[in-house]
């Protein structure tokens, strides 16, 4: 555990995309060699190497890493073996997706609650999953365990329910509202801002000249059987 | 154009975040400062300047930038002032949030299209665009120009769809699948991991001393008025 506290953001921030590459491995393929890892990675076997030695170095030269160990242990160092609750905050339409969204169930995480303020919405059964009012997101969290909390809100009304959340317990926010939380350091914070990758996209789109120089193929039109 | 081709990738990501940050600001405040900026964004004042020197720096001593100027000079960088056509491949629950999203139209983006292979998903009509069978995805990019793609597919299907798209000519892609796509070097791909984030989320919960001395507030429990 000492040694762990020690693997550098960046490592962590790599994990689960050894994990989720891992465990597409799992059953089809007994090892793995940090060279065919780093090709599926698109990074270097130096850098798989390295980024596995955090956590104790299990490959054996001319062998690789036996892939179920390896996604076991990963899958311990993020805490996947161990369930976790969930509550989402917004069950809009993005809400409402992660709350049908299977991977999250797969990796341990289980829906416990959604709030919202839309009494059309209030109600409503969402994935087995009760929509509850917000005004109760207190005294609903006072008497159910629930560890992170998925912010599917609109950029005006994030922050001040992210504070609540924090002032009731909560221990961590992957926040989808498309505003930057300024919680305390205890509390970590991942984002998923959508429209700011669209727009680091939309960049590359108008500015790369590699994009700029690529023509569009010859597509041969073929008749649409479509209703509009 | 030739100044903007230096601007190092990693400040590159950082604008959506001056945009979205700026847009919250026109209206309401003329000027901002570098430092009002940085402390907006969680960032160093000398941060901000190095980042918005890329761009002609506009600032001036004393007085700072002008908020509307410097919003439409980043929104210009990053193609925003142009209209752009995008489609969604894969319309189940998150193809539909996405497709729902009024962010992404506000940022110029217009939703063109939606594809599925699910015969009961097939001709209905989501946020007024109907979606098409993925049948026929060459022969409609033939005929009506796109330029990103927002892919919200399982990750079994990712990797061929996204491969058609770039042979019909695809200009960029917003990966939603829970996959590394392989594509050429002039069709930028921006990922949204969604499990993988929250696997980051998980570790952090599981793993930083911070987290772990941090106790749950007392929070009294009320009693709940919810029907299960």
């Amino acid at each position: 555990m000492n040694k762990e506290k020690q693997i550098p953001e960046i490592v962590i921030e790599r994990l689960p995309r050894y994990y989720r590459c891992l465990r597409q491995m799992r059953g089809v393929q007994e090892k793995v060699s940090s060279r065919e890892l780093a090709r599926r990675l698109s990074t270097s076997a130096s850098q798989v190497r390295l980024d596995l030695s955090y956590f104790g170095g299990f490959g054996l030269q001319g062998y690789g890493y036996n892939v179920e160990e390896l996604y076991r242990r990963i899958g311990s160092i993020l805490g996947v073996d161990r369930p976790r609750r969930y509550l989402i905050a917004g069950a809009g339409s993005l809400g409402r997706a992660i709350a049908n969204y299977p991977v999250f169930l797969e990796i341990g995480f289980e829906l416990a609650a959604l709030f919202d303020v839309n009494p059309d919405v209030i109600g409503s059964v969402i994935n087995g999953v009760e929509v509850l009012p917000v005004d109760q997101l207190e005294s609903w969290m006072g008497t159910h365990p629930v560890e992170a909390a998925v912010l599917t809100l609109p950029a005006e009304a994030a922050p001040d329910v992210a504070d609540r959340l924090v002032r009731a317990g909560i221990r961590g926010i992957l926040n989808f509202a498309p505003c930057d939380l300024q919680l305390p350091d205890d509390v970590p914070v991942k984002n998923i801002h959508l429209t700011d990758r669209l727009l680091a996209l939309s960049y590359w789109i108008s500015n790369d000249p590699r994009c700029q120089n690529r023509e569009k193929p010859e597509v041969k039109p073929e008749k649409i059987d479509r209703k509009n």
